[in-house]
């Protein structure tokens, strides 16, 4: 890229075309169709979702259907279900102007990336071998929504300078990426990593934070008066941090074994995410000359105790254990807002929109190493025999492996996704950067405007202002009148 | 009507007294009194709520409480509660003033509503012919929901247009037509529904249309200034959006039958539902001469899926049949709201606030096809023996019916449900022309200030905007005292 | 206090400082740091969320994992969670320019308050005396949310007045009076109150009252142009309200009996809440000249139903006897609004921001006597004489307790709340006078300036309404220039 010569950087900087009335549909249905296909081909029921499960109970002699896994996990897929739709949208919607593009486009790849990670999480992890055949269940559901919350973290980090159409290439990309990172480091290595810490949060950050980089606008600036928030926007976001937080334990839980470890990875997660609040209050008012807190702080770092437990939630890491973790990632995560950012925008020219390097990246690169240490750490008084051989399902091929050697898978599985999110970023943000795909221009960033039919504010101002603003317009009237006035009266009476 | 006298005419047309004083208060006191000695004739707890269930369990040897259908159950009712509260209210609450109204009037129609619900839903499905008594559980609760999403829907077509007395009449009504038209869809046709496409969303779309199209208003337009939205209150609308669509997998999964049927339901309407997202976006991007979004569409016709899916949802449909359904709603939603509101509103005089035409009544029309076709077309190779008879519920009276009349009925049922919505309706709508009910003079519909007191919003602009504008009408006054300063001067010089 | 000298006076007059930077900070660190060494000391995971779970199950003749209590609570839970952090969060952003510290400190204290709840609740219900250890588990979490429902009513009766830091001391006083209180009631009393009607709500409301009138302020109304609402504020806190409302029956059920118990309290709580609002809406309106509506009572009072059946709802009060409880409490709610609420500040000198005396206080009362009299009432004829046994839980010491005597002790519990909640928030409101908190000045009460960093509204003014300001500081700017040379001319021509 260097290299380029004048008239590719002509090429690359010329008037920017953000009309995607052609790209847009036309992506949109290709892919569906493409979808439609390729679920024809692929995808099936499971058999606990399929109408011959009444012969499968009669076969297996299970008595009651509320053995279907259906029942242990549905309330946490729903949980998951808000987290990603609500959740995540919300929390972008704190820009003053970028909310329908915060929780549209959020809602358009999302609603994409959910369809193409069942595929792709289906050729790698759950293709039956003799029919060919993908089936799925509500595990299956809940592992596409976490499949997408990867790239939806990646969003955060390009919000309001891309355009839909390369949020789906991202979201295409990025999909695929997570299921090849996924199979490595869960399948291969054999890494546990129930909530993500690694294959989900640190993937999606160091994902999002390469393509940033690699589309660094130098004079983005130019849209700074769009870069803050307002009061209600700020509140919205708020309900996205919420309902993220709140459901942060359903996130962590809503695929580790049923019984104990659903139970066990609640409490951890629920633990850790109310320390985070406390130590992120503290910096908060700590980072301000008179205390005064910062909204940005409370939407954001409030989470990353959630992030840093993904890996950990289903270990005996002990309630105190959990507390441990949210105290320092609060502390972490809120730094990384007074002082990393800046850094990282100046320095490694990467412009970070919600600050997910210190929301998902750092707190899942922490919740690896927790993960890591902890599962070295583990032992057979703690967990029982049986009990750590559930916990980190050492059957199989595994058997005979030790906590010591699993530690180090852990890490290792830390270290793929790193790989994965800043190579694969670093690749798809080059084919993001063909002046295709419709991006916003360096003052149009941050602007709902460019892909949004805007209601017509005008009026609403002209409904709810009308009392002063009548006054004054009428007041600036009347007095042009009188200074007509004047004016001809002088010339009269000279 | 069309003879109605010269003073008739002058009867109705008469200066609109929105004043509900009297009127309001009356009807929910002397309603909610109703209620309480018809509950206390009629209704009781059933067995599985009641503390009789102890001997219960030992007399049906139930190991297990979990056996209890409140687990079964209870999740899919509360997702069911927040569709109907949050996710109706807020849709609707899009214009720029009526989010009160939109939110209010929900609230307090779905509170009547689903009392009322319970009762006339007893009496025709679940009446003990021994007792007298109406037995209810959780499953009661959905059903009553449901009854009331109906009316929801029809409040869609005359939002901003009618008083909450009228809604109060018009749910009064639309609940009880709708435990009539379900008693012959479900039990006398024994047609299978469970999401409702068309026992609530045909029926409910249609009996609002009917409605909205008797209290035609020439003079709507009066009202203009009102009818759009601002940025905040689009926003808001979202949040509706979003949780009707997160939920509906709920919605359409709440009462099939435990096991496989809710968990299959809940996997085809999550995947309609995505698909349906992709189409829309196309399709509104297409409208436009940019390709900008609308709001309007991705508010509402990203939920056409899960209309579409309401009967079909429990059948084995298959993952990609799903898709395509949805990728047809989104479509065909869209274009509605393009090509086909207009139209009504111009030709046919049906005013549609909300455009329910094209998010319930013809998705809706579409799901109930879609059911027909799914079920005459279904085989004991695709669905096992028992499964056909599980599914279908084959048995009893209607053990020896084959799909193929199945379709026949769900087809007949499909008819049922608009004849009731568009009669029901009309006649609904006449009574509520009556002018007693103190709905909005046509400038001022779509007005909260007609129904709520409104909070002081000049206020609140002097708070936000102080140093504009006091900075203006301080430029303001000194400029006057400078004209006349000079108006002095001149004359004192001249 | 009265005898106050002249220098103790001016103490506690002079300028306000809200500098919080040392204070908040040092307490979040040093009671978080606490919180991490008695949970290391104190809390462990209990049998059913141990990994040592599968040998529990062999040993207990568990057959499977639905078995394990997660199952029977976690969707109550996650309700209940919500409740605690968008019900109450969002119910309190009605103001105009508090809507940060609404949500925000909300959800600080809640965070600290839950874990502090943990630690005094299992000491004084559930220490195992053996091994010295509370053992947790998501019943747990359940009643550790419970008790920061009381601190969250309380902090409604401040809400605006006090600082973050004084929040902090109120909660950890808060939960300290309530597990003593709830030990006395529940343990020693033995009196049900599965939904907290006593424990809770009259508890709760008592405490905030009592601290607010220690607190009073007499020349509040310097910050009255910060008291109101504004319209976008108004449909927030309705967030809050729909969420309270529709997980109420969550509430209710959420630590009930499994099966009949938790199945009957959600439809008591459902039933009677639906009758809460229908009475609301006909006082609002009837309150007013026109029959308008008052979102006032909307958001507050159509919550009392839930809270006034906290006691009764696992009873077999009938469906009808719902109906009644909440039809009663919307009338009395909402005309405390209108005629208690005055005369609370004006008489008592008790300043009650969200008018918790009408919403939790006086409802929570009526909720302790129909608790008293209902379990009174209670027969083997209706209960079956095992129903009896298992709903008052008539075992062990408490085996030979007759009904009547069961209805004295609620009725005692009923005292001890509102004794607990009086005297402890007259000594915690005593300790929250200390000039050392840091909070806001009379002039500076309601407003998020003091304690949070605002965005910078002007910005967006100048972005939202450019054209017309722009407009019209173009035109002052141009007849300035005009005046002005108006004079000169003058000049010249003179």
């Amino acid at each position: 890229m260097g290299n380029c010569s004048q008239g590719c950087k002509d090429y690359f900087s010329r008037q920017k075309n953000t009309n995607i009335r052609l790209t847009l549909p036309v992506v949109c249905f290709v892919w569906q169709i493409a979808m439609i296909i390729l679920f024809g081909v692929f995808i099936r029921y499971d058999e606990e979702s399929d109408t011959h499960w009444v012969e499968t109970k009669a076969h297996d002699n299970i008595t009651s259907d509320i053995e279907n896994d259906f029942y242990f996990r549905y309330p946490s897929f729903q949980d998951v279900h808000v987290m990603i739709f609500v959740g995540f949208g919300f929390l972008m919607t704190f820009l003053k102007r970028y909310s329908f593009g915060a929780v549209g486009f959020n809602f358009l790849i999302a609603s994409f990336g959910l369809q193409w990670a069942l595929l792709m999480q289906g050729w790698f992890h759950s293709l039956d071998p003799q029919t060919g055949k993908i089936f799925i269940g509500v595990e299956s559901l809940i592992n596409a929504d976490f499949c997408v919350a990867g790239c939806l973290i990646a969003y955060g980090a390009v919000l309001g300078k891309v355009s839909p159409v390369q949020l789906l290439v991202m979201t295409l990309f990025g999909v695929t990426l997570f299921a090849v990172e996924e199979y490595i480091i869960l399948n291969l290595l054999h890494a546990r990593d129930a909530g993500g810490s690694m294959v989900i949060h640190t993937f999606g950050g160091y994902y999002g934070l390469a393509i940033s980089r690699v589309l660094y606008r130098p004079n983005l600036h130019q849209s700074k008066r769009m870069q803050g928030s307002v009061y209600h926007s700020d509140t919205f976001a708020m309900i996205g941090t919420l309902f993220l937080w709140m459901f942060w334990p359903s996130f962590n839980s809503a695929i580790t074994d049923h019984g104990d470890g659903q139970h066990r990875a609640v409490i951890n997660t629920y633990l850790c995410l109310a320390s985070t609040v406390l130590t992120t209050v503290a910096i908060s008012s700590l980072s301000q000359k008179t205390g005064k807190l910062d909204m940005v702080h409370i939407q954001n770092s409030t989470l990353a105790g959630g992030v840093a437990l993904g890996t950990a939630a289903e270990f005996m890491i002990s309630p105190y254990g959990a507390l441990i973790v949210g105290f320092f990632c609060g502390i972490i995560s809120t730094m990384g807002y007074i002082f990393i950012s800046p850094f990282l925008e100046k320095t490694l020219k990467i412009q970070d929109t919600c600050g997910i390097h210190n929301l998902h990246a750092m707190p899942g690169v922490i919740g690896g190493i927790v993960g890591a240490i902890t599962a070295a750490a583990a032992s057979e008084s703690v967990y029982g025999k049986q009990g750590l051989i559930n916990t980190f399902d050492f059957t199989g091929d595994f058997k005979d492996r030790t906590v010591l050697t699993q530690g180090g898978y852990q890490a290792a599985g830390m270290c793929v996704s790193i790989v994965f999110g800043v190579v694969g970023g670093a690749i798809v943000g080059s084919i993001l950067k063909l002046p295709i795909w419709g991006d916003p221009a360096d003052e149009n960033c941050f602007d709902d405007e460019v892909y949004w039919e805007l209601p017509d504010e005008e009026e609403e101002h002209q409904e709810s202002i009308p009392p002063i603003l009548e006054y004054n317009n009428h007041m600036i009237h009347k007095q042009q009148d009188l200074s007509e006035s004047n004016f001809s009266v002088e010339h009269c009476e000279s």
